[in-house]
C-alpha cells in the first residue's frame, strides 16, 4: 500500500486517533513514521505500550514538528486551543486535518491559527463505536465507512488526503462544512440527543419500576442505551458546536412527534398506521447500500 | 422435554405464532399435536409447507376445539374479535393465552368472552425482531428472553403455562397487567414510537438531502430505522391500546427533551455533560444482566 505521506502525526489517542495508528500499522508500511501525542500521559502510555506507533511523544510539538499530515483526532470545543498551540510548530507544506463530526465550528476556530504555508483540510470519519479512549481502538474500523472531506473542489492535496483515507479502508467523499453540518445534525446528532434523553428519562423511572427497565430493555429500549453510553465530552461538544443544525432539526422531530401524539390521543389508526408503513422502504434502502 | 399441554393450537402465523411452532417442533417431542390458524390463507399454506405443525386448519374452530392450550398471536387490535369467534369453540378446562405487547387492553377485549370452565391467562414474550410474517419465525427466538405472565397469583395453572414458556427457552415472570403496561411504554412502546418519529423527520428531509440520510445513516440513524420498520399494524394496535402508559412516558420524554434543546440553546455544556455521564452506566447493567 502506497501512501504520499510519510510522517503522519495523530494528536489524541481516543477510538479514532489509535484506530488510525492501528489502520497505518497493519498496512505493514515500513516507510511510515508516525508520531502519537495526547494530552493525558495515560493514555501515551497504554499507546506506548501497544507498539503501533514510531514515537509517542510527550511533548506536543515534537509530535508535530516533522509531520507532513497532522490529524486532530480530539474533541471539537478543543480545536481552537490544539491549533494555537501547534500553530508555530507546524512544518511548511503539511497538511493538517481534523476529525470532528461538526465542520463550520472546527473551520472557524483552527483557521485563523493556521500558518499560510500549511493546508487545513477539514475532515469527518462516519466511524465509531459506544467505546472510547485508547483501548478502543481497532484496524478495521474505517472499513467501507464513509470519511468526509470538506472542500469547495477537489486539489492535489484533497486528492492525497482523500488516497490516505481510502488506504485506511474509507470510501472518500468531498462536501461543503455546511451541508455536512446539516446532514450530521439528523443521522448522527439528533439521534443521538434523542437516545441520551430516553435512557435519561427511563433511568429517573428506575427507582418505580425497581430494575425492570433494564431487565425488560430487549424489546427495544436497549438499542438506544448503546448510543447513549458514548463519550460524554465528546457529544457535549457536539451539541455546544452544531447547536443551529441540531435545534432546527429537534424542532422538525418536535413536530412530527407532536403528530404522533395527538393521532394516539385521538385515537386515529389510520394515521398512526400510514404514517408507520412509510418507514419501513428506508432501513430496506440501508441495507441495500451496503451500511448496515 | 416434557410438555404438560398435549394439544397446543397457535392462532396468528406471524413471526411470534411460528416461532413458537418452530420451538415445539424442536423439541421433538412425538406426544405433542399442534394445530395452526391464520386468517389469511396464504400464510396458513406458508406454514404447511415448513411441515412443522401437525394440523394446519382451514377453520378457527377446528384448530381450537381440540387444544389444551390455545395461543392468540395476533394484533391486540383484533382480539376481542377473535376471542369471541371462538369462546363456544373452546373445550372444558383449556387454558388460553395470549402474546400481545399490551395487556389490560386484551384482558378487557377477550375476559367476556371466556367460558366459565376456561382458564384465560394473558402473557407476552418480551422478544422479536423488526421482521414479520410467518416467514420470520425461528425456533431460538424465546432463547433467554423474558417471557411476562400476568397473574395476581402463582396457580397450578399459571405454573404449567409457565414450565412451557420455560420449555421454548424462556424466562418468566408474573406481574400485574398495569405493572406490565407502564415497564412496556418505556422499555418498548415509546423506543419504537421515537424511532418511527426521526425515521419519519429525515424521510421528509431526503429530497433536500439527496439520498445522504441513508448513505450517512451508520453514523446513529441506522439503529432507529430497525426499530422504525416493525410491522406498523401491529404498532398501530399498540399506540392505540397503551395509550395512557404511553402518554404519560412521552410527556416525561419531552420535558427532558426540553430540557436538552434548552441547555444546547444557552450554551450550557456542564448540564450536557452531566446529562450524557448518568447514561452511560444504564448500557453496563443491561450487559451485566445478561440482555444484549
Amino acid at each position: 500500500m502506497e501512501f504520499d505521506f510519510k510522517k503522519i502525526s495523530v494528536i489524541g489517542l481516543g477510538l479514532i486517533g489509535t484506530s488510525i495508528l492501528h489502520a497505518i500499522n497493519a498496512s505493514k508500511n515500513t516507510k511510515i513514521i508516525t508520531y502519537a501525542y495526547d494530552i493525558n500521559s495515560k493514555h501515551r502510555d497504554i499507546v506506548s505500550e501497544m507498539g503501533i506507533v514510531t514515537f509517542v511523544c510527550d511533548d506536543i510539538h515534537k509530535a508535530v514538528q516533522d509531520a507532513d499530515l497532522v490529524i486532530l483526532a480530539i474533541p471539537v470545543g478543543t480545536m481552537k486551543s490544539v491549533a494555537s498551540l501547534i500553530s508555530p510548530s507546524l512544518k511548511k507544506n503539511a497538511v493538517i486535518t481534523d476529525t470532528g463530526s461538526t465542520k463550520s465550528s472546527v473551520i472557524n476556530d483552527i483557521n485563523p491559527y493556521i500558518p499560510k504555508n500549511v493546508n487545513f483540510i477539514p475532515s469527518h470519519p462516519l466511524a465509531g463505536t459506544e467505546y472510547s479512549g485508547p483501548e478502543a481502538g481497532f484496524s478495521t474500523l474505517f472499513q467501507n465507512r464513509y470519511w468526509l472531506i470538506i472542500s469547495n473542489k477537489e486539489t492535489e492535496q484533497t486528492k492525497k488526503l482523500a488516497k490516505f483515507f481510502e488506504n485506511l479502508g474509507s470510501i472518500v467523499e468531498i462536501v461543503s462544512a455546511k451541508y455536512h453540518d446539516k446532514i450530521l445534525a439528523i443521522t448522527s446528532h439528533l439521534p443521538h440527543l434523542i437516545a441520551y434523553t430516553i435512557v435519561g428519562t427511563a433511568s429517573d423511572l428506575e427507582a418505580d419500576l425497581k430494575n425492570d427497565v433494564i431487565k425488560f430493555s430487549a424489546s427495544g429500549f436497549r438499542d438506544f442505551t448503546r448510543l447513549a453510553s458514548s463519550d460524554p465530552i465528546m457529544w457535549r461538544d457536539i451539541f455546544l458546536n452544531n447547536s443551529d443544525a441540531v435545534l432546527e432539526m429537534l424542532q422538525r422531530f418536535n413536530e412530527d412527534l407532536s403528530d404522533l401524539q395527538k393521532a394516539i390521543r385521538k385515537n386515529q389508526g389510520e394515521k398512526l398506521h400510514a404514517f408507520f408503513s412509510r418507514t419501513r422502504s428506508i432501513r430496506k434502502k440501508i441495507i441495500d447500500a451496503g451500511q448496515i
